[in-house]
């Protein structure tokens, strides 16, 4: 159970409740969120008066189950909350944002080569993994901080904001120097100690929604960000595990309208992972562009076939380019710039 | 294991392959189609010896595993196959068809009520289950032929074509004679009896995804009605079961283009089961037109929350109108008229 | 909504309420359920008032959701139901009962070869398909009547009851005479046409769970043939579709508990479609058997990679020997003969 | 691809395919796995030959896909590995080893009669976790130390192993001394860096199955755990989430079989996860020792209604007790000693 207090309470008022719950015989903690003080219900002793307890001056709700939106929430009327990528671009806004890179960094060359392409046809950030999550022990994961320095040089080159992914809270200040977003990504979307420590730090997160979380665990792993210190989190749906056989996962795109409702945060979808096959990349980011997205991340790669990873799901940069231009005319039909 | 014969092999060029088998002490049986002879091996003897079968006269093919698209599948460049839809609308063609109306029917003032609202927005069809398969024994279960009479009155009142669901091979002609459109629902895709009673009439059947069937069983559903004589299915992606908790199913766009491209026949998106919220109805339509849906099916209903069933995924009559208006230039940017 | 009367109401007192209903401008339609009327609520009107409703004489309660529970509930201190498996064995007594035999009738040779084996080996029933449901066209779909006939001759020679399946309600009458127990498959859990045809004829009936149905779903299916008449409803747990991909479905065990505590009738497993792996059978046949089931269904075969379906899944005639002698330790110390 | 050197292939011989690969402009790294050399291609060049690769002295095996057992594997009758649980006990072995505790540790005297109880019943470790992940961060987070120091106190009154958990590498350190066991939960099973860091030290692994991962997947995250040099790695299936209703997950139990034909590590099984209901608990221990568990994983606290986390699905002492005296005899008739 959790006491939510109006946010201008004073501490002292917020103490007062906390003495209460005391007489009670009931434990409490007190954490900020969202500019007020919630308080949390430890171990409800048998003095316990909920009545009592609402009737309380500044106590604004008691709640039974856990409340995700206080951080992440929509107000009535409220505006998408714009996160920036870099210096030069933002997600969130009435633009649609491209995010487009390799799987892996692979060398130097390659990386300018697909950094140079993706900028000149539209996207705004680039991704690409120093650091990879991998199933197997046995296969690439990734530069470490030579892909960093990479990234940082395509930036130099492009302009570009870069996007890359942190694994552990000890990854976070050795990558933080050199990206514009850090990304969390599927397999540590419920990583606590990593949500907090990329909260402390004041760039931008990137969080991918875990391939079997449900909305609830996927916001609540964004209040996490939120409550440790850092409003910049940006969304990702890319795709849930189930029974379908001719993807890689299934992209669940009614979530997209559906964070709309209930969050301020902004979201975007990756078609890549979301479907696994390149062929299907393009309508997905279609309907991504339709249902409201706020913008893509697209695995782009000059020869898919030789990519160290996700080959099957990776557009070239032919296709990407044709699909930059396919879009623009369905972003403007959808009010948003491209 | 099936031996696909050419398309032109004679009766005689046929037995002489049975033949062939029964020297190798295999069994067989011979099945029409797609204007072929599929010849399917039951017991495989021991003088079994594929490499002298593979060369017998006119032997096109020898699969290990059926082959679901012998009749529903796609040729190179060619066209999606036309339904029609009643005597004036098609789909498949350049135009997005929709198909609107209640859940089940209630009474015919309603009824017509609905049909007129739907037609004058834009609608080609009239949806509404006369026989409703519900999963408890203790809801409303349609009203049969009444409510079939009351849908040839709509048609009559508005010209829009009717489609009404069957649920066994006894329904069959009994609906036919009032339906334009013969629908299958998701919980009968694998009843194959029925599949086949529709395959033997001529009206077109609207085929509804189960819930947790594979591509290859959908295509294989509409294999059995084609190899019974019906070229016109109609395909329709209704939501799969995740383990997603905000909305009653999980919507699987990205089987769209993937059934364009492996079948010639046309697929259309019901956003009101596919996710069981009202408010998330406009923008998975919007979706799943940018993707390449040639059609949609959406429950209408005057007052959602005192329909008989389905009432939270309903929309309501100017809910409906204001889609259809929204939906106009977003087909239009794709290639489509509404 | 519905209002459940109580067991000895008389008809005057159901017209009573359907009158008072009437008098709330409230249609509604009556049911025989589990020895009781139960009257269903269709268009409630302005006037409806719950409190009035249910202080009728003889009202019991007033649902607001469907009640699964009224004819397979299971009552306090109740037994579970004893079913009959013809003239010889039961199942839902004390017994373990083991259905066992091919997936398809293949020739009148081999099905007695299998069931002097399995009879002689301690089953009590032997299973067979004459009709296949299959999910391609293009796979053999049964031998049909010479099938039946080869059942009714292998339970001549060996006394052991015959299960074999029904796909629609036209071929209740064609198997009915051959057959001691009818089966409805996974794929036509959900078909409620073919539910109240097997619940208006007196053979038992073996209802298997859809792959991807709810426990409440595969209760209320049970619901459907009681209220048409038959009492004798087999439950069989075989498998739901989750992601795993070592297994051809995922075993979800616990559903025997659950249904024991839930419902009076008979609960059996099925760990050949359960698993679809012959190795994983004999453990997840324990597993079944410790966790209380009433009985098992097992895939056997005197040559499993000959088998013209489900070879993969296959015991065969040794390894079903050898795991009868090993389930009978077991089956003693959980209380149950074997 | 890998290629898998042969057990006693000596540094220079692993140096010559190196060299090979340069020649064929392919780049490598080489990994030492299960006391081989295993040698990962990164970026496979024009001049690549697989012939001339296979035919190198002690290369064993080129693999396509990373072969995931090469150090979790089971050789033809090797025996299952067993692991220490404290100075007492062993899982793994002839004994069937219970796992038992609160999922929160809340205070210490309530702790220490826990332990007490448990350890009378028969259980040879005591499970409470100290850091706890929790998907909203307004619910209780565990102790840490001082949860810790309770747990030590708890194993010097009872002798029973600590098992608890840590969530990421910084945790390894501050969590080692006080612990017999280190448990990766679920929601970390995809953490590469935190399975690496259990790696590096001594203490045995308890690593639970993620709620959607395959079981290639699941024996790869232990792989990771023997790659960093622990050979200690406790499985766990804990269920999985799937669309069932009626419990919190979906208990996978053909895994346990399956993982012991392809594994030598052993598996234990957390019915109180894998339900979520406490009333299913004891059949599902049934369950799991029927089908060759190692252990078993339980949730036990003197008030389940009162536990500050998973009371729905914890067990009372009494219960517990019960549990244990039933668990006896069957333990026995299937060759395991309680």
């Amino acid at each position: 159970m959790i006491v939510v207090m109006s946010p201008n309470s004073s501490s002292a008022q917020v103490e007062q409740v906390v003495q209460a719950l005391r007489d009670m015989r009931t434990s409490s903690r007190v954490i900020q969120a969202a500019g007020r003080s919630v308080i949390e219900l430890l171990e409800v002793g048998p003095g316990f008066d909920r009545a009592r307890l609402t009737a309380l001056p500044m106590v604004d709700q008691v709640l039974e189950r856990p409340a995700p939106v206080l951080s992440v929430g929509r107000q009535p009327d409220q505006e998408t909350h714009e996160i920036p990528l870099g210096p030069r671009a933002v997600v969130g806004g009435k633009g649609l944002a491209v995010i487009a890179g390799p799987c892996s960094i692979e060398c130097e060359s390659r990386l300018l080569e697909i950094a140079a392409a993706v900028a000149e046809a539209g996207a705004v950030a680039l991704r690409g993994g120093a650091f990879k999550p991998r199933s197997s022990p046995y296969t690439f994961q990734g530069h470490e901080e030579r892909g960093l320095e990479m990234l940082a040089q395509a930036r130099e080159k492009t302009g570009l904001a870069i996007v890359t992914e942190v694994m552990c809270p000890e990854h976070v200040s050795r990558v933080q120097p050199y990206a514009d977003v850090l990304q969390v990504g599927s397999r540590n979307m419920h990583n606590t100690p990593l949500l907090t420590a990329v909260g402390r730090q004041p760039k931008p997160v990137l969080l991918k929604r875990g391939w079997s979380a449900t909305l609830e665990e996927f916001l609540l792993a964004a209040e996490y960000v939120l409550l440790a210190g850092n409003p910049h989190v940006l969304l990702c749906e890319r795709g849930i595990r189930a029974h379908e056989e001719y993807v890689r996962n299934t992209l669940a795109l009614a979530i997209v309208p559906e964070i709309k409702r209930l969050s301020r945060l902004p979201i975007i979808v990756d078609p890549s992972h979301g479907t696994g096959r390149a062929h299907l990349v393009p309508p997905m980011c279609r309907a991504a562009v339709a249902c409201g997205a706020d913008g893509l991340l697209i695995e782009v790669h000059p020869e898919p076939d030789q990519a160290w990873s996700d080959g099957p799901q990776t557009l070239d940069l032919e296709q990407f380019r044709r699909l930059m231009a396919d879009l623009k005319p369905l972003a403007q039909v959808c009010g948003r710039a491209l």
